[in-house]
């Protein structure tokens, strides 16, 4: 099942997030049809991916919310507590460790590591800025399963391999460089600049 | 051209890196095989994606790199200037007004504007927190054309509305929430817990 494209599972969390709040309005169930009517979706692209993890469906009656929003939740791991560690802690470490949705259901931002000495020992929070050399310790210490880099491009793939070494399992990236992945340590880059260009196509294609 | 896919643009933004980074280095030629081997890439990928957009390779010669580069900058609107107004300072807005990419090449983040009257008024290097009422006369002033939501789910859609009937040309929202799109102002969301939930999935598959 890990052949699961990434923009399936993408939807997966919006249809989650629409679950959830249907579910905090007490509805029950809920047609694929009224999924995309409510929340701008669609109903065929809905059936195709959550069919390729089970029927969950019945025709005529639709989705028994509860049960397809708890295979969802266990679908994309949130049925179990997820600590993160971010390495390098500038403007944007500062902002992720801030950020609520990094601290949210499973989620919580466990421990904060930067190669600055001028950082090391600085509080955020509950969290002290930790060097460098304690990386493993800390996510020894905190059990943490997700790296996130906020460091500059050139520091990169050198802090991947060495999350990859102190026994991270999937690693977020910000910095805006391509990464050799390592012992299947999966990488997702949140790239902004890309983001940018992209609307920057779309604005130059209206003129 | 404007139903070129966003993954194919977003390739081609990681192309124009990589081109630049050989002209700096004095490169002239490369070929899409040398382009893929040396930043990990697809060489039947690239070629794909450029060959919708003209000839640019000569088999075996390769891409000329200063004529490529350059249809690449037009083509993602980097040959022109690109304000962007940030909408919410909180402390994902204050990030990104300081992020390094907001403010490179032909992007500059030329205002500020929040809802809070306790914000309004700071300053953030250059710029100042302008009040909400102030947002048409801010992107007339500035002539921004990417507006950047930076508030509250609840608060995206409102402010969404506001930067179209400012006039803004495109919208990167950061507020997880699907935005109702109007009069053809595109919107990019960069939803940080979808990207989180992702690896969620991939570190449930593991164990």
């Amino acid at each position: 099942m890990s052949d699961v494209s990434p923009l399936t599972l993408n939807r997966l969390s919006l249809y989650l997030r629409c679950l959830q709040d249907l579910a905090s309005q007490g509805v029950e169930r809920v047609s694929s049809k009224e999924l995309a009517e409510r929340y701008q979706l669609s109903a065929s692209q809905i059936r195709k991916d959550l069919a390729q993890f089970g029927e969950f469906g019945i025709r005529g009656v639709g989705y028994e919310i509860e049960h397809l929003r708890d295979r969802l939740r266990a679908l994309l791991g949130l049925d179990r507590r997820h600590g993160l560690v971010i390495l390098g802690v500038g403007s944007v470490g500062t902002a992720l460790a801030r950020f609520a949705g990094f601290n949210q259901d499973g989620y919580r931002v466990v421990g904060l590591v930067d190669s600055d000495p001028a950082k090391v020992g600085r509080r955020l929070g509950t969290l002290r800025v930790e060097p460098v050399a304690r990386l493993t310790a800390v996510v020894r210490e905190t059990g943490a399963t997700i790296g996130v880099l906020a460091v500059p491009a050139a520091a990169a793939q050198s802090s991947y391999d060495a999350l990859v070494a102190a026994g991270i399992g999937a690693v977020l990236n910000f910095a805006p460089t391509q990464i050799r992945e390592s012992r299947g340590v999966r990488i997702k880059t949140v790239d902004l600049r890309v983001d940018l260009e992209e609307l920057g196509f779309y604005l130059a294609q209206a003129t």
